[in-house]
């Protein structure tokens, strides 16, 4: 992204490049200080200019990694989790996929307790297969299934449990690389068991909240971030196939043509789930193309189900099964389906939103 | 209710009765003024003095003068609606359960349509017994089943019919006495029939809407009523029996012991299904006694299943399944449980608390 | 305004006048109940059809009356207030200017003092003429001069004392009407005397909250009403001569040409100053005329300095300094301005936006 | 900040370094992924860990320098601003005071012209001494005077003109490393020559809103950042003044004993004047000590009048007219007054606020 040409203008801020101004650069320097005009091109670019780049991850290399993984590094208090972050190539090898965003992959092993901690950082799990862990949060043992959001926000005390004989594997989303950056993040210790193994089939959350439509009376008080425990997948699975019908009988209900799409609320707002992280679910019938869309702020997608690719910044990107990749801030982005084409979501946009900085721009008729 | 007594106070306002006087207060009327002073204790209580009175209305008397009007009256354009309004004694004969709320039995035989209107005018129904007719909301039919709460929220068509051979009646809530009062109500008619006599199990707002913790992508854009059009029973019955189950459990989820309760919501704020009326769901265990309360703002109640009692100001009275009763403003009111006991309710409590006046107070130990 | 012509529809809803009907209704009454169908055209008017009509009172004719008020009735406890309601001659002689609107006339004689008391009603003071009394406001001894509106939000203690030898008028307006028809109101006594005599020029309100676009540290939780005692008329006016003057070097800053307005609001929001009140001031450059317009809620003005008139439905009044006019809702309202026309006003708008209620009409090329 | 001691832990996460743990590590790397059980401690801290120290910057030191820059430096299109950046000695010698925010001293030289230009990123300007220069935000000519508070809120067009023969020098604050790190900055050149160079004492914006508790009627939508161009010295001193006599008098009026304080609002709303930065300003009565705090976020102050010091982290700092020091993240900060000491304060709060990441620690008697 170039900045416009100003070689026609009579009064470019150029200094000469005299003793004198190396001795004023030098005198900065001592005092702690920096010029703008000699960085602003950098630091206030026309247009976003990410340092993190557009990158896809995939499953096949993942999971294998994180089974060996599994093998070789045993789970408990100090580091807490047995989880692979996705470093994105750009970000100089931190373990962050976006500037605000943290990915990664976790493995718990047969009958495995990862330990109760809690922190600042907001954090969710999405399921892309397996189950077997139960996940205790604030005391409320939540099953993970295929499909399922589970949610930790913050300050919320949580550990995991493997319960069966299997391993199990699943992904992480969290807000570490923006508490990080902006010294927001605290952290506490829980138990170095989880304090209930129970393995109901459905969270004490989600008994009280999960009726369309209803709140309980004992919980009118809203929340910052939801108090649902777990999405399940059915509800999920189910709201697409209604929107395709309702598109189906020329009713309005997808986002456009061929494209269904939920966000995941906190039912008691109507909100985003957490107030740094958006969490979504698409559908694309075989053979829909999104329109290329750029957005401030950065997104990680992963593919739920089905074949199909992605265009970011015009290069083209197969996509299977388990695969994710990241959407850094500005950068155009359109899906294509092979198949039916299900993909999870997650942004910063509830950050971009609450400070003003979101913006979108569509492209028209340049698929 | 008494006012302060003012026997010691050395300047009581009490203007001698003199000629003077008696032209003074003349002249007011003839310039169209009243004075302060002389009603002050009727129009400033010191705590409210509702003209409306606590009343039962019995669903055994209701029904059979609903099918009456059945064969007597007509349905159609003109009158509108089959509909019998429930007029408080206190309210000098006007068809209002209280000074905002409006209830009524309506009635519609079997294949008889009621045409499509709108109006201002915030409505709902709500179905103890039967079913077999749609209501068509904004061109979306809305099947109309025992437990079921629809709404048609302000400025939204609607229009009724029955699509069996049976009559069914319904209780409808609006806020025609709160519009009528403050002059703020529009009217328009539709259709003579029903623009879409389709009969669907589910309304095309519940299969876009009642997925719980799920927004659909194309409705973002926050709504001022629930777009919910159809509460179904399913729902409202699961979630008081879980939390009564969790109440089993030792886990917090009643609002009182033995007292389940759900608020109808929108879904797109988490608040009040309408700006003017909320709604909810009651469940008593067999035995238990609520606490006896005074809410700022009238309520009304109406028995879905089960026996037992209200206490109002101090006299109870003996309820069944259908029956009806208005708890109008700082009346205590108390419920009684002989069976397990459902109570479908709506109120003007967002009226009371979106302008601040309401308050509650509840007594301890004075069951 | 009528409804529309039915008489081409086959099934107007029109029951043949039997023995068996007239048996019908009268069980109805029996049970008190009330057909919706005769009495639809009354209860859901196509437009609102208020029963309160537009009126004017002369400032001449209620001046005299309060200064003879002042002779023959004490001020004091019981009466409480020596204040002379404005009663709509369509509201059935009842001292209300409107559905839920109070406006009274208050005379003060010298060295006289109305007693503390609080209420869950909201009140403010506006002063036409005069000074030397101080109301006292939780406490806060607040200056009433001419110009000022001086604001007691529900539940704030206040009493009033003059301290001249001059009595002193100004008007009141309260939500009365309204709390009275939806029994909302709570009424407490405080002290015979109010609790500080003390006369400071500005209020400890104004001290803290009247520098513009500043908040107090130690204030920074809202506030449902303003905790603005008192709006100076210094104020109101520089900010009026303001946006004329913006108008003249051709910049946005009147409602419409010629017409200069603020909005009296509360700091902790930017929203009005009471939950049920809305107060404005209005200033007219001569031969101004205002679009005629129509609002769903009603209104009060009074004319501060300068001569009109105002068209209500058609029909011009002629305006002196003092005059005030209701303009119930969807009444049409037109101001025109013979000289330079400076008027107060205030209106239920709050309750009709945050009930969604809210709509108006404004006519074009139509004055 | 340590970390809990885990010695006694049975399952303490610490893989044994064999040759297929390093292979694994190394094929993390060949995938871009990173471990989080090697990182955590540094990645998410028991409480905030800042890069950033605490530094202060003298004026003394500031001044000079920019005054040398406006010798050798020219301003104009390209460098836009002869603005020199306090650079944090933790940030890596990049010219971020905090991780969020930008301090800059800026200068402009007798008759010059800061050509116009809009950014996505939020500005203000504080003047600590000087006069002459006038700022026009989006056409509007805002006149900038000692002890004012200037904004410019993302997107607005602005350009400053020195219209005397003496210098003058300022402070800007701004969002940039924020805005920078997540990559939501957009830039668009404006005018090279300020687009109105008329030099009025008040700008259009304080015309229509420096009027306590009024808005005009024609400005009723709520803007993202305040409308106020300028606030004005003259009433921060004097709401200061008020809140100290008021202290005096034994009124509720200051944060704490000898403590005034006031914070800049957007009259709209009663927030923050912009979405990212909070201004304040902090009077100290002479010997005055604070209480020591830690906030969450990190904040910049500069001393505006008298004599004092700043404990930070139990480092004092003495402090003059002029010197600005910052406070990073949960670094506790106690203000020490040996005059009456004047403080100008900004910080990134209303980020952590909206994000839910706001935590206050007051520590009791420890002073």
């Amino acid at each position: 992204m170039t900045r416009m040409d100003h070689s026609n203008v009579s009064n470019v801020m150029k200094p000469e490049d005299t003793a004198e101004l190396r001795q004023l650069y030098s005198d900065f320097e001592s005092e702690h200080l920096k010029p703008l005009w000699t960085q602003i091109d950098d630091l206030m670019p026309v247009v976003p200019n990410p340092k993190a780049v557009a990158h896809v991850w995939k499953w096949s290399k993942l999971l294998p990694l994180a089974q060996r993984s599994g093998d070789l590094v045993p789970v408990g208090r100090g580091g807490e989790r047995r989880a692979i972050g996705l470093a994105n190539p750009g970000l100089g090898g931190r373990a962050y996929i976006s500037p605000t965003l943290w990915a990664a992959i976790q493995y718990l092993g047969p009958k495995e307790t990862a330990p109760e901690h809690r922190h600042a950082q907001n954090a969710f799990r999405f399921v892309v297969e397996g189950e077997g862990v139960w996940t205790v949060v604030n005391g409320d043992p939540v099953r993970m299934s295929r499909g399922d959001l589970l949610l930790t926000p913050g300050w919320h005390f949580h550990g995991h449990h493997n319960d069966t004989d299997q391993p199990m594997a699943w992904i992480d989303g969290l807000d570490i690389p923006f508490s990080y950056q902006n010294d927001v993040g605290f952290f506490e210790f829980g138990s170095e068991r989880v304090t209930d193994y129970a393995t109901p089939r459905f969270s004490r959350g989600e008994r009280l909240w999960c009726h369309p439509g209803l709140r309980p009376l004992s919980e009118l008080k809203d929340t910052v971030s939801s108090p649902i425990g777990a999405y399940r997948w059915e509800h999920t699975d189910r709201s697409l196939t209604e929107q395709l019908l309702l598109e189906d009988e020329g009713q309005p209900a997808t986002v456009e043509q061929g494209h269904a799409a939920v966000r995941y609320i906190n039912p008691t707002t109507g909100g985003d789930v957490m107030p740094t992280i958006r969490a979504e679910f698409h559908r694309l019938r075989a053979g829909t193309i999104t329109p290329s869309r750029r957005d401030v702020g950065s997104s990680v997608f992963q593919v739920f189900e089905g074949a199909g690719s992605v265009v970011l910044n015009g290069a083209e990107h197969m996509l299977e099964t388990g695969d994710l990749f990241v959407v850094p801030s500005w950068v155009a982005c359109s899906l294509r389906a092979q198949t039916q084409f299900d993909l999870f979501s997650f942004s910063d946009a509830p950050i971009m939103e609450r400070l003003n900085f979101a913006r979108t721009h569509i492209e028209n008729g340049d698929r």
